[in-house]
């Protein structure tokens, strides 16, 4: 309930990493950062505190052992190796973001040591003309600008964009500003409208541009995403290792993509600067363009879990329907781009359908990435992982590894983490909407209103969302949205029934009063779910989901030794599930029977069907983005029927 | 049947690929590619015939316009910007390779210009120590031998070597066999016992060593193969790009080895490298060791085409079981470095399931890599392709392409096409064994014999195998590997009954008088085959098989327009099926009745099970070989069952 901690927060608004600039295009708003408090008791704000006290702290120690900021010491002393790949300089941006936004939360840097070391090697590491990269500025790596496709610059610079912009709004703190700003500047010399007709092989300059934008209000930095936005498709660029135009989203012209292409990261995050670019400009056709891909990715290349990424060699979209749970790329970093788009097409459309998806991907494919212990991460969230399995090195291990050679995922996750509480509920002219369910207290004014509301939930293991106003003043409208997964639901306000909208919200506009209470109450069912009989690679399977949680079996699943391919369920099976806790996983898990069939003994191809004598044994599926913390281990959340 | 040819070969031995040195582990040995004439009307020989008019002039031709007889060029002149992968220079030996085993076989070098060309050029470029790289010779690339994991400068110089065996066996022309002896003498001075301490990343060098001993007797070469074998696992390897070391076969040493691991060709080649070694030598514990991959491989990681390599990430191996028929791999290269092995361990064992392998992907996996035309080729070899799929340039095209920026395959084709014959049988002291149905003519000759026979098979579509001795002298044994895929098997020897066995062979020893004859008449019934339930990702459906061939169905094998993916069929209703042929396919199909179902619609996750409803729709199901004939097309070899 309320905390003096929201009293602080509101003595300075503080946006979180989408501010309302033109609001042209906009149906929902952000809501500040500081107005909106996770509470401790929720299963995302405990995934925030876990990220403040685990996460970041090990994000930030890696900065060191990684050699991250030893390539800014090389780069200003002009000498030494390199380390990582050529965009290890983005590891450092999207964690110095990470503890912004974990500053503007707290009230208070957590890292003062990290922060000051890091602005003083990056000020001492760019260059007179503005140029910072540190892998580029070092001997023996190729020319500035020399390789847009895979060189990473801009990818750099825009992390370091929303940085900078992090920290401004954290505490006013404009030293990465400065420093950012002197970047763009010379970008705009080398590659903006008089420069040379470039754009970055690996988007997500565009999304930080049209921030800084927001931030700033100079328009040159608007323009500077719409010209690089602009230019996809009018230039060649292909290749290396054969990999084609559309790997770059290079195929077609940025405005008539239709479909979702190519390495999954690059199309999300391109995606996502060309929904913002829609929503400040209002231009309607930008941000068609963006829904467009959204909806092609979300109708017909989106696992369950909500990731995205078919394909590890290229990291990249599949084929509609192309979708194997073994093997699936599913990078972590894909799963936050898709949320960040999502929320952006959220604030464009008022359309509940993102805040489903943020929610879904959220849950499963982005929490996987992230161990119980806050210290281990996944970079690929398959859906499958097989008995036996060899791990090749860092592609798709067993379990959650410390740090990655291409250490990407981590630090995203640190930054999500941090700012999630401003992403978790919109608002508009007529008041708030809570998009996903969680336990929290929210201030939110606009004109003629003012209010706090707080809310608890049962999320995301049962249906119930309930808020009592704590503060209002003026009329205005409280929107929840139904908790996912519902096959009914029931609202009251003051214990009087209103109407309720499984695919949407509960909405109730009036002049509240402080005690006013909303209880959403929904039906959420276990349900055993088909996949599309396109997606070959699942044919003759079941997936248990209940609310917004796909579950899975691993290995320790089982009651008694059983190899987990042969385990099989029955619809009937799964729809009879019974909630049980499983506490080493501080979960809940759902008890149902399994029926092991002996299979090993088959040959590999034979003219005998697959047996279906089986014995009974009863399983604890686990929610999927809980898997593998118990060890290495086998896992599956398409199990065959019987 | 007889032909002056034979008299022109008899005149003068040839060995093929594989000679024999010392006996000490053979129980099987080599036939002279000389001895062996595969007939016009048989199914292999039109492959042989189409290789030499067609592929063979389309890959000699691209020596020219893909650059890599200009790299030598460049490496000659010291300056020019080297084009291609690293190993370009391997696909100029395998096609001199290819050109020499076509002169051995026809009697005539049909290329003599290219030859000349060739042969100036890589003189001029070796270098006075015997280096001989075009990669590394030019500026701006690394230093010589400092990436022996990915440089590939031993596996070029293993090429090289087997091209120049080739040329010494097929007219005694030596002079590449000068240019490759100085540059292994240049290795054995930088690499050699008492040189530095490396081995190749890519293996290929061993088995071309063992072969120049082979053909040399020069103790050196096959001690440089022992020794590169022995040094695996005994050195770090690993990267880049986050490989780890079993993608190079250098996670544990080569005698312990268990399983097949990582990137497919190099364990390929790797183990036939062992195999050659234990066959020279007679260690067994060389040779348990190249069995024991082959069954790990065969038994647990082998697509039902005979392809090998799952993951197109690596190019490698992937978990047992792990075998996903869209994005399978299965590369060209990989389906021809396992009829290698197979062969050798044939000549090992004496097993015949090394013979039924080598059929397999032989008539399957390797022969799907050549289009009709031969001048167009794939690279890796699903067993489905979607409709609609997106090709990412070379990566899994819906149709074969006429070159490759990475062109290891067409040239590894055409060599395997022009020494073809001298696969299909094998000799002992005893006598001969036609290890591959195919109608063709052999002179075989042994302590106290010499014949020669004739054969005529209806092979791959029949189970028909007929011998007709056409001169002998001596008693002799003649085997006649049973055709693959029987259900009962007759044979007769004159027409006396005599037994034979479905898992191996007819064998008769006798005093053999011209005119006699041998009948094998198989009993090759449509199958329809199940996958084991731990295939995942082909759980459900069914495969279509009838004796060694793989059957599949395209977009064109519907009578009516039908959306290949809405295809079902019953294991009835493929055992049904009835031979027809495909006049454009030069083939014989099977027609059956499948059931098309409307799948269209149905969500991608959802409650309702796959629709059952379906109407008729009569296939005719084409040999896998031969798909994407017809333009570029959707494909599955795995139906799902109704």
């Amino acid at each position: 309930m309320m905390t003096g901690q929201l009293e602080v927060s509101r003595a300075r608004s503080i946006a979180g990493p989408v501010r309302l600039r033109d609001a042209f295009a906009y149906r929902q708003r952000p809501v500040d950062l500081s107005a909106i408090a996770l509470d401790a008791s929720d299963e995302l704000g405990r995934w925030q505190d876990l990220n403040a006290s685990a996460t970041l702290p090990h994000v930030v120690a890696q900065m060191e052992t990684s050699g991250v900021l030893d390539n800014l010491r090389k780069a200003i002393a002009g000498e030494g190796e390199f380390v990582g790949p050529p965009f290890a300089d983005s590891d450092l941006y999207k964690t110095l973001e990470a503890v912004a936004w974990e500053t503007a939360r707290s009230g208070a840097n957590p890292f003062p040591d990290f922060l000051k070391t890091s602005i003083d090697l990056l000020s001492r590491a760019q260059r007179e003309d503005g140029y910072l990269n540190s892998h580029f500025q070092l001997p023996s790596t190729p020319e500035r600008w020399s390789d847009l496709r895979m060189g990473h610059e801009l990818y750099c610079a825009g992390h370091l964009i929303q940085a900078a912009v992090a920290w401004n709004r954290a505490n006013g703190d404009d030293r990465l500003l400065t420093i950012a700003r002197r970047v763009v500047d010379h970008i705009l010399d080398v590659l903006g409208p008089d420069g040379r007709v470039g754009f970055p092989g690996h988007p997500e300059i565009e999304t930080a541009l049209m921030e800084l934008y927001r931030e700033t209000g100079d328009e040159r930095y608007r323009e500077l995403a719409a010209l690089f936005l602009d230019r996809r498709s009018h230039l060649p660029m292909s290749g290396p290792a054969g990999f084609s135009s559309a790997y770059y989203q290079n195929d077609v012209p940025v405005l008539e993509a239709t479909t979702a292409v190519g390495h999954a990261v690059r199309q999300l995050y391109l995606s996502t600067g060309v929904a913002d670019l829609g929503l400040e400009t209002g231009d309607q056709r930008t941000l068609d363009a963006a829904v467009r891909v959204w909806t092609d990715a979300i109708e017909n290349k989106t696992y369950l879990t909500g990731g995205q990424g078919s394909r590890h060699r290229d990291e990249s979209f599949g084929d509609a329907y192309e979708l194997p749970p073994e093997r699936a790329y599913a990078e972590t970093c894909a799963g936050i781009a898709s949320f960040m788009l999502s929320y952006r097409l959220l604030l464009a459309t008022d359309d509940a359908r993102y805040a489903f998806e943020m929610e879904r991907v959220l849950r499963n494919g982005v929490l996987s990435g992230v161990s119980l212990d806050g210290e281990h991460f996944f970079y690929s969230n398959p859906l499958q992982m097989r008995t036996g399995h060899q791990a090749d090195a860092e592609d798709s291990p067993a379990e959650r590894l410390s740090w990655y050679g291409c250490a990407c995922c981590p630090p995203n996750l640190a930054r999500l983490g941090s700012s999630l509480a401003a992403y978790v509920a919109t608002r508009d002219e007529r008041g708030l909407t809570v998009q996903i369910p969680v336990a929290a207290s929210f201030d939110v004014s606009g004109e003629g209103f003012s209010a706090r509301v707080c809310t608890e939930t049962d999320a995301p293991y049962g249906g119930r969302l309930g808020a009592v106003i704590q503060e209002s003043s003026g009329t205005w409208r409280l929107r929840l949205r139904v908790p996912a997964g519902a096959s009914a639901v029931a609202a009251t306000v003051n214990g009087e029934a209103v109407p309720a909208d499984i695919t949407g919200y509960v909405e109730i506009e009036r002049e509240w009063v402080p005690g006013d209470s909303v209880i959403v109450e929904a039906t959420v069912p276990v349900r055993a779910v088909h996949p599309h009989p396109y997606v070959d690679a699942v044919r003759g399977t079941l997936a248990i989901t209940k609310g917004p949680l796909v579950y899975c079996l691993e290995t320790a699943s089982a009651e008694r030794e059983a190899i987990l391919e042969d385990l099989r369920v029955t619809a009937d099976g799964v729809r009879a599930a019974v909630p049980a806790p499983v506490p080493e996983l501080e979960t809940t898990g759902l008890v149902l029977t399994a029926h092991e069939v002996k299979a090993g003994d088959l040959p590999m191809y034979g003219e005998e069907p697959a047996p279906t004598a089986s014995e009974p044994v009863r399983v604890t599926a686990i929610p999927y983005a809980r898997w593998a913390n118990r060890g290495p281990t086998a896992m599956r959340v398409w199990v065959p029927e019987l």
